[in-house]
């Protein structure tokens, strides 16, 4: 579609990015098959189909939370127990209990009965009325659970460890000749899934955060040389950080784990923060948990998932500052904020109770159809079905040259420091 | 991408749509340009350009709020005006009072100078601080006081009426060889224009109306027999009634424009509303001020903005229920919620908020680059450039085999009314 | 206690009410016994008693909530069920269901054991679990059930009427010899109980109408002399409206029913609207529903409570309004909000958790001692024991010359209007 | 007044405490004057009075905010400043910023004007616009700059220091014949001042500790034998910790600096942990900061107000604990909350912006009279005049044979631990 133009642009622009001029976004992404163009990578549609592998009516369902708390963890679990039953008329669907630990009959608590009347009022809280744990699945158990309580289908709710360990339970059940659809809901606060827009949680967590910079930016501005610093959610990637400093219009610093900086010198935080405070006498800085590992001791610790444990980025630099600013003769106060597990224990605002009632919903779908070893994802305002093993694969970053990073550059007005 | 299938699908579904086997969805929705496949509608991604038309530091810029109050205006405000001062460096940026009226210096207060420090807290609250007001602009005047004005640059905040209102400006303006670039930001708080995928407000007005109707339920269920009846914003399009009502799940009988109802008869609302009641003592509903014209007198009125203005369903349904249950001999108790004013003057939630960002930002990127007579849209997941007269054509509706309004049908249960 | 004086006052001020210099108030309103002086009435304290005139483990008791909904409801029922069961052991504690109409087996549902396991989580929702509904109890058809249920304790949550009824309920109980404990929980959002000084859910209501008024606030501000009219509960009291005001800020004009007020003439609304409009183009007017009813036609029905059923003066308002400045040539946008309902269905904010559960605790320490008729009432920040007959007698209302008007006065300037 | 009571009591009760059956409190608690019993306690009343010591149009006032920050800060601010200008008609509002700082040109900014328009929205904000500092007043410095400004009223918003340093400045001012009214209001987020029964900010500060409390209780409840330890604030008085106890029901475990807790032994807090996970597997635990501070060790350090640095508390339980449960073998996860410095930064709820309004516009009225060294308290729902020598003096504990700490050991059945 042509836009007009009134005439010739010939000045450069002082804006540090640009997209190209000859990229272009289709009216509609529904792809109506025909031809492909070599190169496109293509997804299915998520959605109810005509025909069903499952005989509703004799399937036994599951369905499994894991890893840490996210905000719609019971939104998800309703909305796949209500589409099971009253959708299609399935009669059983189990809550595994305490994450993999529940497919164990030796570590975990047997599996509830989840019915319509159960599930009734549970989005309305926080957490996960099944339970969680940390740590991976151990397949053979696990699969001899599954034959023995005749489940056919099994609903994986987590990161990236526990869709690997649900496509592996589907390969085990595959060779035993069972057959076991696993479908997978990405669960990572973090947002940063590849070929997924949106995961669940991340816009509430954007939302609570919002609330504690608030708070921040009132302490801070209330004495001489207040600093505020929020540690929040990102361990690989600052999606969080950055939507919550654009959201919030009030952070001054957004440090994130792909942008690195530097504590010393003239391009260095501490210079940065100086002449913040002689400019305005008070500074929110908001640091995402994986910012800045390469200034802080090696580690090598791995939690019960697998993951990479972090130091802790919050209590280091409030340290640093404290150190400088007494090592310059600066008055200054500091003013710690910590709200992740406050943030993750909170139920689901608006925006992801819609979002969690359509990934129940389609995992059901997808799952009744015959579908297994794949995952539900919110892609370009659409929900479509990835297999498990490419999302598995990587992780997603912050485009530096995209538009949120711009708006963060641009509220925060922090770039000099990275010159 | 190939999904893992269990095997032949047999069964038929009880599901009552479905997606068909052959759509696809792209990974990328970014296309590389080349050939273009002759029916795809391609549209420019948003964003800064490397040259721009207009010297910033001589540019003189405007903006304007029409029609009804939306959460996220004072967000767009602000926005447009710090990427223009921050990002550019245009020195004069306007804002024109209450709504187009404010280009007729007979009829409306002159412009005020919007600075950095004077936009600093405004999107904190709600409602618009230059004002707005419904009615078309005089195409003639207006462009006499812009050009007077040395205004080259007018950001349209509004509604159909007020975009092709703009686009008028801009002919106007070319015959009369004066420079001036309208882009238009799209407003309605019912989501439903073409070739977007959200307008913004959406997401908050949906938020405000799911608080409601937890009181709603609240109410209906203290008594017996017990109605809550909701009324909602949707003149055209029930997106917003649909979403509450997924948020909520706490409603039985969501009506919109789109799915025509009878009150009386097997199938109708009346024979529904008394099933409900008998199995459960309480009901909820939620209408779209749009929905059920047809039962409701012929009007032929417009308001000052051009739109019909509707008959009133809120009431008409609540006058209608207690006379059918009187006659039936039926005790109940109606309750009648009417937010809408109520939840259009609330300030923009995070996700809006950032929307909102994005949208004042691209529409500075997309003027300075000279481009014109265009609307930033968010479709699928980016920002994109939408020629004016295409989405001022027509309006976006509730796709009746779509996944919403399937998580309709399956919350509400309400699927045999229509029977 | 003397406070320092810096020396003669002998100014006039300007303010328009004054305290007597005479006037005093004990550091402790805990009266030792002892002489008391003639004319002072003396509430006993409430709390638990050192001997109990039940035998807990023997005892069954029953809660009823009447009329209309008030946030609070269930938190007093929660609070009542576990001190009985938890504090006592009481092993029955049953629901009487839909208000009184639960006490008459022809017309209403059986009740419900309350269990420990049961009440847990009703706290965090409005209403009430038991139902409600409005009318007076058949005494002795009631008495019948109480005495084939075994029902020594009874608990009224509920406004005048349901306590009068609860008083005969005793009186009858007394004729025949049956021991029943009736002890009262008053409940009136409207808070104008004498010897009251707040009574449970009147918290809430006014910060939910702060929420209310922010929007009005920001719709009459949006365009050229918008007006807002928030009608808001007090029938016979401003408290709420008055409450609402002060703590908003943001309100011009505070109609209550205790000040009358005239539409015409100088020191009449519609000229007072005018200077306001004229001075800032904008109002925000709240009126309590039982406000200006001498302005109305005369209306002699009663609801099922026998309430006297108000005319509407909130559309009557709005009318008036639009009326006047048609007729006087003046272009005005009016916006009517009535967010009653919404109001009365939200959970009990945590000021009002807490007095609904010293209130709910002190009712059964009360009942336990083998008291009755008597209601429970928070009074000068200490919880007494007031008799039936007293309360049930009078209405409290907003003292003119006192601290929460003259702060209306002050925060919205209307005085003049009364003038 | 007599309560009818149906026999006599003669069992005895379970519960631990009892009142009198000899203490009652008076309908009204405002004395008429006249005979006073010796013994009794008599405040003024606070509120406008008819004649002023100054003269309003040519007086200067200033109003000082010191110590940390509470809720309602810029609430007392505008209230003070309103009720000067628009009820009195004083000229000259002025603040002194930066807290007792603010008063020494050498080590402050200078003063700003505080006028009817600059304070209009501040109390949507939390922190103080004037800003805040910690330590003491330098007399003699302060009272130069009060003469050379000619301010002759102060008002003084702070902790005891603040409240003792102001009465300081009023007597060095005596000394040198310039009539200062100072007047404090005192400020403690702990709500533990004597005569006092509630400080403003205590009521927004509970209402903000039960929301983390809701997110620990998920948190604690999503895993196998979680324990959520969550801090509050309160030096040497519970009453926040206890208030959010009550209000959430969501909490096992309530300690507070009025009752000692032993670790190890049968009545300890390990051994009362144990059992609680044993019975439910999941515990929330809030401790306010100054409980068992006889478990860390000692410290002397003050900080720049003279307030006693305290141990923390609160890590020092959760390592306890994390070494403890690793001793017993018993796998157990540990979240940690400290949400204080996110509570103080929150905007006055609507309770606050009511006791903000009054405390502010009555500190007006006392020292337009001429009256000076006082505080303005709430008292048994009235406002009172409290010389500031008396309320220096001490401060107020939770009552442990009180409602509040009954209520606690109710909803926490945390009894056994200390027995």
């Amino acid at each position: 579609m042509i836009i007009p133009q009134l005439g010739e642009a010939k000045y450069d622009s002082p804006v540090t990015f640009s997209v190209s001029e000859e990229t272009f976004s289709p009216a509609n992404v529904r792809w109506p098959g025909g031809t492909v163009p070599e190169d496109l990578l293509l997804f299915e549609i998520a959605g109810p189909r005509k025909k069903l592998f499952f005989d509703a009516k004799n399937t036994r369902a599951a369905i499994v939370t894991c890893g840490g708390l996210c905000p719609g963890l019971n939104n998800v679990i309703r909305s796949v127990t209500r589409e099971l039953i009253r959708g299609y008329g399935v009669n059983t669907v189990l809550g595994i209990r305490g994450g993999y630990r529940g497919l164990d009959p030796d570590r975990g608590k047997s599996p509830i009965l989840l019915t319509d009347d159960l599930v009734e009022n549970i989005h309305k809280e926080g957490g996960t009325m099944i339970g969680t744990s940390r740590g991976p699945v151990d397949t053979k158990v696990a699969v001899d659970f599954l034959i023995q309580n005749d489940i056919s289908m099994l609903f994986t709710v987590g990161g990236d460890g526990t869709q690997r360990g649900g496509y592996d339970l589907f390969e085990e059940a595959r060779k035993r000749g069972h057959h076991l659809a696993v479908v997978g809901i990405p669960k990572t606060i973090d947002n940063d899934v590849h070929f997924v827009t949106r995961t669940f949680g991340f816009d509430t967590a954007v939302e609570e955060a919002v609330r504690v910079i608030n708070s921040a930016h009132t302490e801070a501005r209330s004495v001489e040389n207040g600093i505020a610093v929020v540690k929040l959610m990102g361990r690989h990637a600052g999606f969080i950080a950055a939507a919550a400093t654009v959201a919030s219009q009030d952070v001054n610093f957004c440090l994130v784990p792909e942008v690195p900086f530097v504590l010393d010198g003239t391009g260095g935080l501490f210079a940065a923060m100086e002449r913040r405070l002689a400019r305005k006498s008070h500074a929110v800085l908001v640091v995402a948990e994986g910012a800045g590992q390469d200034l802080l001791d090696a580690s090598d610790r791995r939690d019960e998932s697998g993951n990479l444990k972090l130091n802790d980025i919050g209590p280091f630099l409030g340290d640093a500052f404290k150190a400088h600013f007494k090592a310059r003769g600066i008055d200054m106060t500091l003013r710690y904020f910590d709200p992740s597990y406050q943030i993750r224990g909170c139920p689901a605002n608006t925006q992801d109770a819609l979002v969690c009632d359509f990934m129940g919903r389609h995992a059901v779908h997808a799952a009744m159809s015959g579908r297994t070893g794949l995952v539900i994802s919110f892609l370009h305002g659409h929900f479509v079905h990835i297999p498990t093993g490419i999302i598995a694969g990587g992780s997603k970053r912050l485009e530096l040259n995209g538009e949120l990073w711009h708006a963060v550059l641009s509220s925060t007005r922090q770039r000099a420091m990275f010159q």
